[in-house]
């Protein structure tokens, strides 16, 4: 029998003891051996949950007693949640965690404690909620060097954007509506600013380098410059905007950005509707590679942290060995990525203003819609260089205002 | 160092020696040793490629030598793959293959000779190609019970019905293309027919039961049926037509099935276009997975093959223990299964044809876009029931013929 603790009875906790409970049969006999849930830590009691039983209010409890094999850290947040897991797996007990924060801040050193003491740092669950995604990178992809990662790897903004284009709202109206659903949180600012999905991809580049990328090094732009009026344009591009975290491992260059961008009808990102999540791979091999699914919600992200458990238990005392180290992994700025852009500008010589297009821009496609503006898409460039020339643009003769510009996502061009 | 050997250097075996020599660093660092492929075994000579000097013609040159720890079989066929790949176990050699001929007829035995002799049989190449989806299923879907799997299995039939649903063209028309471009063989039965992909589905149907499904009992449908009219009928309702491989695991009853179905706009399959594969999984817990990728193709098949044998490698004399009995899965009769159909009928007298579809499948809504004929969609019913009422309907005054018939995509209904 192994013997484990959750800390956190939210909606993650009680999730992964549901699916515990569902399909306990059927997770027994994969690992070999029944499974036994001594202690569930949180602050609250719960009087009428079978759960009160074995909750705790002490995490010592937990941590001295020998018999716990795995604590299944799902509180969230950095602390304490850090100096909880840090302390099992010094005393030699592996961890489960669905919490991308902690991931994305302590996951080398975290992996390093584990393999010194000869267990297992597990964190499926922190990107792509239900998807599974960390351990096909780390077994399944072992052929392969990755040279591309996109991600729509927050359901809340996917959501956001896709009722926006579906029902032509606005974006103040949308995220009140997914205030409402309880997708969004009082203060949307963790998702809709992009801070959900910059630690996300965090993780995933980190995976790819070996090397630790800091979220912080991560050129982050979310969701709330996108306005109906955009998604008109995009909707007659045939396209869609997504919130993308990227990141691209070409030519000894390391690069990863978190932002809207347009995504053309045939790529298999534009499908992503409403909360999923989908991550795609490109690697050197294999190709384009894509994992879609529930990225957030109480039984699919249980679901991804008992499949962790099950992996613990199954390697008890057994290091798996996979992860990223505590170097640091320099990015290039992203100035230097090559990118297109669609861009709204607002004139007040409509002949002038695309004169100044055509001769900055080399192109003569415009979009135009809406009564005083017009809209293009820029040449393929270094993003510094497509800024340079939108300032120029900007000090054009015929041209009042830059509305907004959306990069387009060509990854599969 | 490990040393390997290759059976068989056509398409996908040679594609195993570039992405081994391609990715030898990274591959290296992941196994944690070198390897070296002593032998690539075909009948053939490669006096120009350097491959010449590890040549064999002689299998027992493999069997017998005691360095080689793991054998590659990307020869396809049963025999002689599975003398080879049986001996191969016998003597303490790990097999990896990209077989599925093979390991849809013989994986049971394959995997419980393996375990015998303390080595592994894989297989993830053998379904979807590049799309990790065996491993997956064995060590990430390990909290939740398969309830139900569809995938676009073949890539073939789906460049097919997407050359046809792009460009209005006739099946005979698009297969000869498809013999053009080298994407279906001159007799493309196999592809054609379902064969294949019935071979794929069989497989991961034995996975999720861990018993054998064999694909003798699967019901097989191929696309040969599908006109340019079925195309046109679908596109009008805005959904698309593929070839769905589908499987059951919910009540106590087990089916599976392979036939050409319309997928609705809204479905994830409906955007895997061309020689694209798909694969979605139904977890009581996780809901709806898809992995997506080249499910075809030297290089992507390849590096799935060499997953597999890092995988050997890292796990010598170390059984991993997954796969599915010998015992055999007994399958429900498809008569016995719900779905909705869509219905072509010839008339020779609208009005009493459409009341007799009203009368016997209780719908009002037709669709009339050509001459002589129409068109609805049944209820959703046993198939056996609907079956019977279409007779009843060939029977009824004012229809002279059913033209065809297409299943309903109703996995995300």
């Amino acid at each position: 029998m192994a013997v484990i603790a959750v800390l956190g009875y939210g909606t993650v906790g009680s999730g992964v003891v549901e699916v515990m409970n569902t399909n306990k049969k059927s997770i027994e006999s994969r690992t070999g051996q029944s499974i036994d849930i001594k202690y569930v830590l949180d602050l609250r009691d719960f009087p009428d949950d079978p759960v009160q039983k074995i909750i705790t209010h002490n995490y010592d409890d937990i941590l001295n007693d020998e018999s716990v094999e795995v604590v299944v850290e799902v509180m969230g947040g950095i602390n304490p949640a850090y100096t909880f897991v840090k302390s099992a797996l010094q005393k030699g007990k592996s961890v489960c965690t669905s919490n991308k924060e902690l991931v994305a801040a302590h996951g080398a050193e975290l992996m390093r404690v584990a393999k010194e003491n000869n267990v297992n740092f597990l964190y499926e669950a922190s990107v792509g909620g239900g998807i599974p995604i960390i351990r096909p990178i780390n077994r399944s992809i072992t052929s392969d060097k990755i040279e591309g990662i996109t991600g729509i790897l927050n359901g809340t903004t996917n959501y956001m954007l896709s009722k926006m284009t579906e029902d032509g709202m606005e974006y103040d109206d949308v995220l009140k509506i997914a205030q409402e659903k309880g997708y969004a949180e009082r203060n949307p600012a963790a998702d809709v600013e992009g801070h959900d999905a910059c630690r996300k991809i965090a993780i995933l580049a980190s995976l790819a380098t070996e090397k630790t990328v800091s979220y912080d090094d991560i050129y982050t732009e979310g969701i709330t410059n996108i306005s109906k009026t955009d998604i008109e344009y995009v909707k007659h591009m045939g396209c869609a905007v997504k919130l993308l975290a990227s990141a691209g491992f070409t030519d000894g260059k390391v690069w990863a950005r978190v932002a809207p961008a347009i995504v053309d009808k045939d790529s298999p990102m534009n499908m992503v509707n409403n909360v999923f999540n989908a991550i795609l791979l490109r690697g050197n091999m294999l190709g384009d590679v894509m994992f879609y699914g529930r990225g957030a919600g109480k039984l699919p992200t249980a679901a991804a942290v008992v499949s962790d458990i099950v992996d613990a238990v199954k390697h008890k005392h057994v290091n798996l060995g996979i992860g990223w180290s505590e170097q640091k992994q320099e990015l290039e700025s992203i100035d230097s990525i090559s990118v297109r852009k669609f861009v709204r500008i607002e004139y007040d010589d409509i002949d002038r203003a695309k004169s100044a297009v055509k001769h900055i821009f080399k192109t003569e496609e415009f979009m135009e819609y809406f009564d005083g503006e017009l809209a293009f898409v820029t040449d393929k460039a270094e993003e510094g260089d497509i800024n340079d020339r939108l300032n120029m643009l900007l000090n054009s003769e015929g041209i009042s205002d830059i509305l907004n510009t959306i990069r387009m996502e060509d990854m599969e061009a």
